[in-house]
């Protein structure tokens, strides 16, 4: 007998008849003695339809009264869910956000949990119900409804199982775990038994959607073991937890890339104390995020500075180069939107040398010239030309053997 | 300068459009200076739609979370006008039944408000913005979401303005006041221009459906004077508050009537103690109401025994009743489905007699046979072919002296 806290998406609960399959779900894990809280998202649809109220009234509404709008996507939900579980026989009771006091900061739209007040939910869970609770919503100190942004659920769930020192938290999503890589990039892809914290952030900072980077980082905080399934078929997902033996097997977990990304080079800048500031500065006061920084000391006493941008960000981020590159006195500024990321990832780098070599030979065997490489611990990224996204991933996941299983599935299957 | 609160039912909200409508009337409200409460329905429809999702899923949903569902109606709408109002220019905040306070006992579906803490609406109205309360809802002392049953929001708006002692109290709604008698049976009649809650209850109950019931009996509790007004064009309305002098003119406020009412005779009972409750006990443990009671005692030591009982309830009443009469010794049970009550209220017939014979003077002018007469003290009931109601009501209106005005109507125009 476990506690588990799972969490359902919008699409998971886009419709009546979604709902009652998951009140179904949740009905027969009841019955095999678990104890069951469930976090929910809003119906598929009605964030957006919400939101489409909202500006028909007011281009750019203010977070509070957002808040109080959008939060009702998930109250109708926790309702509609309780009733169904009722209706098969199992005490159900729905909370708010507010109403289990998920305590949050006061950032509207963006808020972060601070803490939760778990007293309540134990004590429903003790008279035998399941707990159904609103996901991606708080209150802060002075009583306001709060919601966490987009995805919030995720770590409604996280922090819920945290706070109850629950033994899994099970987000049951569209697809049915983490894969090497994206599976319609290279169809060998192979999903993952068992990742750890740090390498499902590295994977999901990349571009892997699964689940979002807050959630992860408070699992991982937390050690609370998060496991990723299907809503629409049964399987084991894969488990996100803390690092242990077995993992050592593996070397590389999976590969991450990335298509939103641009490379901005200003070339000749003289080399002295300050100048990654001087140039950076004006960059992120515009709000724009650096992803990858590469410095090359050259040999007269100049440097030449890369990184890499969003593509979005690149137009006003070449503007402000320019300017930059004229009060330093840089030789060029030179930049590059078609250009992509490709990233190994996996904690068994640590323990291994030539994991870096022996990835740049599998790229260069296939003729693929490396334009910036960044590297972690657990992590190394390089920067090739975007037409070579599909073959550098291939060649990639070839070298490593990430299409055979590293370690036995059966082994990290549900335990519960 | 006064304190206001306001409310806007489902139909003045009922879309993007109407929702501006009541903010742009508020903005005018405030610049000229007065204090604003607003208390606002679901956008017509919307509870219709989220009982619609619930009965696909249970029969009977629990009542705890039909409240949970339901109440998030008249969130979407507080959030919304609050949008409209900042969209103005105009400080706006928004506040579930919850956030400020409204205790409520714990029965689900019809709960009734215990307390209004007015402290945090004070203090926002002293900041100089407009509140924006959800309707129709509360919180019971465990912090579980209730609602006030249909029409609830007249009824926080009521107890807002008691709890915060405003000027007025005002309804919005798709009438522009209470008249005379129903102008679709009368064209004659007349809007009033003020009237007193208890007449107002006498005109309710009897079947004027412009206002909640409990809504008018908490205003007359706590004094707070209440004003009916459309929210489609502008008038004064009807007041109703206190009595007062001026009122004294008006003999006879309106007349009421209802088409729902079926009437039972049972006849040749015998005259003991304890036939009333022996009659109407097994009505009532049926969960049948019961309104008009009249008894008469016969020469014989037996006595005659009718009420009336909504139509809905006929069958099985008469039902009941024959079983009572077989234990009783009853001579006969008889029945009438096709009667009507017409009813004539004011308070002026407490310092005037002869209203009563002016009455039945009046119909049987009309040919019109009277069935049963009930009387109180600021009403006459009788009871009538059901062919008779409209010769009925204009008959009186027209005795009365009813589509003339009993007092100059600009007296009572709104003050403030």
């Amino acid at each position: 007998m476990a506690l588990i806290v799972q969490k359902y998406g919008g699409t998971s609960v886009g419709s009546v008849e979604r709902i009652q399959n998951v009140a179904e779900k949740a009905v027969q894990f009841r019955k095999q003695g678990h104890d069951l809280v469930i976090v929910v998202s809003a119906m598929s649809g009605q964030t957006d339809r919400l939101l489409g109220l909202a500006r028909e009234i007011h281009e750019r509404p203010a977070g509070r009264e957002l808040d109080v709008l959008l939060s009702t996507g998930e109250q109708v939900t926790i309702a509609l869910l309780s009733m169904a579980l009722q209706q098969r026989g199992c005490p159900a009771v729905s909370y708010t956000g507010g109403q289990v006091h998920i305590l949050t900061d006061s950032a509207h739209n963006k808020a972060r949990i601070q803490d939760i007040e778990g007293a309540r939910v134990r004590r429903d869970l003790a008279d035998g119900k399941i707990v159904v609770v609103a996901g991606f919503q708080g209150v802060d100190e002075h009583g306001n409804i709060t919601t966490l942004g987009r995805g919030g659920s995720d770590t409604t769930a996280v922090a819920l199982a945290a706070a109850l020192n629950a033994d899994e938290c099970q987000i049951y999503t569209d697809v049915d775990g983490v894969y090497t890589t994206d599976p319609r990039v290279e169809p060998q892809a192979r999903r993952l038994g068992r990742i750890t914290f740090e390498e499902m952030l590295e994977m999901a900072s990349q571009g892997s959607k699964v689940l979002q980077i807050r959630a992860v980082e408070f699992a991982g905080k937390y050690g609370v073991p998060l496991r990723v399934l299907s809503s629409f078929e049964d399987g084991p997902g894969t488990l996100i937890s803390l690092e242990d033996e077995d993992m050592e097997k593996a070397l590389i977990s999976g590969i991450a890339f990335n298509r939103d990304e641009a490379q901005l080079t200003i070339a000749g800048v003289p080399d002295q104390p300050g100048v990654a500031y001087n140039i950076l500065g004006p960059i992120s006061d515009a709000n724009i995020e650096v992803d990858m920084i590469v410095q090359n000391v050259g040999a007269d006493d100049t440097t030449d500075f890369t990184f890499t941008v969003h593509r979005n960000d690149y137009d006003k981020a070449m503007e402000l180069l320019t300017d930059v590159s004229r009060k330093l006195g840089g030789r060029t500024v030179e930049g590059d939107k078609k250009i992509i990321k490709i990233a190994l990832v996996g904690v068994g780098m640590r323990s291994h040398a030539g994991i870096a070599s022996k990835m740049f030979k599998a790229l260069a065997d296939e003729g693929i010239n490396i334009r910036m490489i960044s590297t972690s611990e657990i992590k190394v990224s390089v920067v090739v030309e975007e037409k070579y996204l599909e073959l550098g991933v291939r060649a990639l996941h070839d070298a490593f053997g990430l299409a055979e299983a590293a370690e036995d599935e059966a082994d990290v299957k549900a335990k519960i």
